[in-house]
């Protein structure tokens, strides 16, 4: 049995609002595993909790979600400042099975292949045992219910009762609409603390040469949570080669022309070559993990969209509609203007931290001392810690900014901000390096801001990232920690399902893998632009990675909230911002290896034509970089036989069915 | 009624080999309009001939196609050479509305929705009157006749009865062997004679200032053809701007810095906005035809692919298998040595016309008289003409190196015999340019070889393309119309079936959109890739385009064997190959401008700074390009909306029959 102690409720749920006591067992009662949790506001009014607990549970066929809830009891020590409005949400096996229908998961099936999970044929399913307890991971099981959930619609309502400001029409999400007025405050899965121990363990605590258990990650945390880890782990390994190419030339000050060109262009070869090995990875992984050819659902608008109340042109159900035109004026006149006035005022900093820069070289020329030494590391120590906050600033911004759009999906709304902070980011942390090697023109400099750069902005990260948080936890659940403490002495096995609840409640939430990603966006920029000035920054990465593993593992089982499967296919837009980074390092490194005076020297006598030859150098590697795209399939070819098996099959059946149709026709007919 | 006579055929014709008598009426007989011709052999045994009508006739219960099928008689003056094993095929119309929805047929809806075609819903879609007579236009009923014979199968037989060296074995495709061992000769479409010349007076014979009839090209010929004719009708609408604005820089001889940069970069930007307005374009047109969204049907071998007898592991059925290995070899090691060999050859004969070129100016230089001023002309039309002879000789070793490469499908194939023959082209075509361009440096006789090369090559081309066939054409029927007025002096009216068959038959095959495509190609790049410096391009190619219109429409109606039909999406590689050219211009007219004396005299003091901002215009316009390749959506909104409503549908259909069943299943419970 699984940690949480089942929860038994009252036969009559469907008749609406009897509640129960926590734990109390009935002796004709089902039991219930909670999966997710519902908090309300603690001031929320009783009629409207009664009509969401009755819409809830009521049945399918009468638009209800059919689910189990139930809500939670006082904890321990009952204090004030407890929220009484806290509720459990679970499902019965067999609901949570047609949930995984509608949702069209699919699963492993007894053959090896994989194919979308119905009921009817649910014993064609590898590990479907008996009613089917354990076939669904949690994870899943979290995923049908915040679908359900989610897709839990508003009947003949005008508005949420009590709320007369919480307008309701037919067919908006009722639940979107709780959390946009703010009745709803979360709603987030458990922690199965069993479970969770024993992935911590094999994930990050046990000193290890093993690879990451990427199986196990996805079974708790979903696919897209596993992809940034395969991701992360694959890039790491993928930069092995480059760190271990970069040592010697390091170590040796390698600086002729041929070696110089040699590890440049297989950097950039390599760059192009492992992005596309990548999706095949990708493709395999997503494949294994049932996401690759799941259809999606069909959108729902995000809590936050507003208009006027129309008619979606796809589902014909009412929903608010927002002319695309002035959301393209929003983002052309106003967002635009105002990333490019932040890219102003990121480039003026980038000219004060040189002249501070000047300004250090120019009193330690004057008194050279070990104090003044110390000086010249100042501005690059203060710009990178400039850097890191102003792209703190800047995401708050964008995330206003984007909000204000107003984008009608979550996909929209997530794209126009990476976009926005990818742009700054990338211009934040790359300007000086830039200005650096094509103003300044000085190698030794860029070498060494890059290695400042690097270095300052892992340290930071590392700590924001993962500790800060963590320490903000604790203080906050020092509370909770001494009221455990004093449990623990009656009983010394585990935490109750209430205590267990409510510390889950108060910890942070995980914003997504967008962080994340962006850290290693910036780290292969640091590898990539700038790759044969520098030939330690792969070794460098490398052992932030690994570092990076830890860390990340240690944040997503100890310090967040569990976050709900989010089954993405592949990286998404990180593909192809990875993608134009590499191509952006093409034109960089080309341009750094014709300004080499090793290269210079072959071209003495005119600079027009060393240029010249860069630049087809340039061109040439970009066609060529374009060709190794086309010729290494996305897919693997075991997978595309797979797939493509899969809608032969398909295709065939419909083919047979309606051949029998016709012979039946014909017999009639006869 | 049509054209054709209906064949009236024995009610025993599931019997096997009973033939009859042309348009002889069986007073209990059904009768069929012959849709598709099937020539075998003239030897062909009488047993293999049996067979196959047995095959063809049986129920597709039995592993049958359920056609009818239908031996041609002799023509009116019988001499020996005709071929007496000429078969008419035809099919019952709820035989041709099942394959309809086998193949998963796209076809409009009552409320304008385009909608897979099933026959339990026939009398959802619009035009479907009575037994569905005149729903499916002729180009659909023969693709379905194509379809339903490709696919007819061999069950025990281990070869053709008679023919002990044609191997058959279960699941091979009988048509295909038949064809690829030389028994079935050819297999091919009926014009509709009426339909023709309707089409044809729309099309080309009436003066018009109206577009092409493509809904109507589309109905006869079927959507890769109409696809060809749309695209062909844009780009010389896409063209006129350019056109317009180039008429007043070759009248005036503007040649300021301004002007001409302000051109070039407005004809980069219009070459990619067309391109991306296209694919929207191709988009409409693919949806209202029903193929934008119509699902593949499983490729099958080509019929020339041969190998090891295996499994193929998509449907697992017998059939060859060749190893990628060895293809990739061949690939690799044979045709791309073959390949840039053929390069060096048209490098090679490049200097010799450059060589040329040089001797007929040095005698017009000693003796500048009228005879050597023509003289001076001389090379470039020989050059042209052997340009045109290259690539024709080309073409045929392309075909035969891509064949022996031994692809498994007709598209690998036809991919792998684009891009050869491509890349060759473009080369030959345009080498000479880039010399005179980028080495010579000489403007004017850029601007003097690219209107020889246009003007010839076009010419050239409308002749070799329509008017040579047609002439071969008539040449070789001028027997069968002779026999044709012989006959004439008794009917006025019609030519009988017959003749009308074994005319068509003699007719040249159509050999498919490709170089058609390649032809606007390359005018493509003449117009694009030196724009700056003859603006005048334009025009030429769009009144070429004007007589291309008309030829190909007069080639297409008169000269060929009508094709099946191509359920084409789009325009497919072509796509690709014009984008390619479109990023390749970019280049090339940076170049061009800033080797501009205009430009040059920007930059008195420092050729290096003239090279640098060339090159940094050429990179923002590349990125300008790209980002705008993104910004305009492939798809246009109200089609992705339509295309999302089915979908959406689709699923919630699905939704609703499970929710069905578990409430039936509940109940049950209950």
């Amino acid at each position: 049995m699984d940690v949480y102690h089942y929860i038994c409720f009252h036969q009559g749920f469907l008749g609406g609002g009897t509640m129960l006591q926590e734990s109390s067992v009935d002796s004709s009662g089902s039991r219930f595993a909670p999966l997710v949790v519902l908090e309300l506001a603690s001031d929320t009014k009783e009629e409207a909790i009664a009509w969401l607990l009755s819409r809830i549970r009521d049945w399918q066929q009468n638009g209800g979600a059919e689910l189990l809830v139930e809500q939670l009891g006082p904890g321990i020590g009952v204090e004030e400042k407890e929220n009484p409005n806290m509720f459990l949400v679970g499902a019965s096996m067999q609901r949570l099975l047609c949930g995984a229908e509608d949702l069209g998961l699919f699963k492993e099936c007894t053959d090896g292949s994989m194919r979308a999970f119905t009921f009817a044929s649910k014993h064609n399913f590898k590990d479907f045992k008996g009613d089917g307890d354990g076939f669904l991971s949690m994870a899943e099981c979290q995923y049908v219910i915040k679908h359900e959930l989610d897709t839990l619609r508003a009947k003949e309502e005008t508005n949420v009762p009590g709320y007369s400001h919480a307008k309701l029409y037919p067919g908006k999400s009722i639940i979107r609409r709780l959390l946009s007025k703010g009745i709803l405050i979360q709603m987030f899965p458990l922690h199965e603390n069993e479970e969770l121990k024993r992935l911590s363990f094999s994930w990050y605590k046990k000193v290890k040469v093993s690879l990451q258990p990427l199986d196990d990650i996805r079974h708790y945390y979903g696919e897209g949570q596993a992809l940034y880890f395969g991701f992360l782990e694959y890039f790491t390994f993928a930069l092995v080669p480059m760190a271990l190419i970069g040592v010697p030339y390091y170590l040796f000050d390698w600086e002729d022309y041929d070696k110089y060109v040699v590890f440049a262009v297989f950097n950039l070869i390599w760059c192009t070559v492992i992005l596309e090995l990548w999706k095949r990875r990708s493709a395999s992984l997503a494949y294994y993990w049932g996401t690759l050819c799941r259809k999606k659902a069909f959108e729902e608008p995000r809590p936050g969209f507003h208009g006027v109340l129309g008619h979606n042109p796809v589902t014909g159900r009412a929903e608010p509609i927002y002319p695309t035109s002035k959301r393209h004026l929003r983002v052309y006149l106003v967002s635009l203007p105002f990333v490019l006035l932040c890219l102003y005022l990121s480039l003026y900093i980038m000219m004060i931290y040189f002249q501070m820069e000047g300004w250090a070289l120019s009193i330690y020329d004057e008194n050279p001392t070990f104090w003044t030494h110390i000086l010249l590391f100042i501005p690059s120590i203060i710009y990178a810690v400039v850097i890191e906050a102003m792209n703190l600033i800047y995401r708050y911004a964008a995330e206003f900014l984007t909000e204000w759009e107003n984008h009608r999906l979550e996909s929209s709304y997530q794209n126009h901000l990476v976009l926005k902070v990818l742009v700054f980011n990338f211009f934040n942390c790359f300007a000086s390096l830039f200005y650096i090697a094509f103003v300044m023109q000085d190698m030794e400099l860029l070498r060494q801001s890059l290695a400042t750069l690097l270095i300052t902005s892992q340290i930071l990260n590392q700590f924001m990232e993962a500790f800060l948080p963590y320490w903000l936890q604790r203080r906050r659940n020092k509370k909770m920690i001494r009221k455990i403490q004093k449990r623990r002495l009656y009983e010394e096995k585990e935490l109750p399902l209430v205590e267990q609840v409510r510390l889950e409640a108060d910890m942070s939430t995980y914003l997504g893998t967008f962080d994340d990603y962006l850290e290693l966006f910036l780290l292969f920029g640091y590898v990539s632009l700038f790759s044969c000035v520098f030939p330690l920054a792969a070794v460098l990465v490398v052992l932030n990675n690994i570092t990076e593993v830890y860390s990340d593992a240690f944040k997503m089982c100890r310090v967040f909230k569990r976050p709900f499967a989010d089954p993405a296919a592949n990286i998404g837009v990180w593909q192809l911002a990875f993608e134009a980074m590499s191509v952006i390092a093409v034109v960089t490194n080309c341009a750094l290896i014709g300004m080499s005076p090793q290269v210079r020297s072959y071209f003495p006598e005119s600079e027009t034509q060393l240029i010249l030859c860069t630049v087809a150098a340039e061109h040439v590697l970009l066609g060529f970089k374009f060709i190794l795209t086309f010729l290494i399939q996305d897919v693997p070819k075991h997978i595309q036989d797979k797939l493509a098996r899969l809608e032969f099959e398909s295709l065939e059946a419909l083919k047979k069915k309606k051949m029998l149709e016709a012979s039946q026709l014909s017999k009639t007919v006869q």
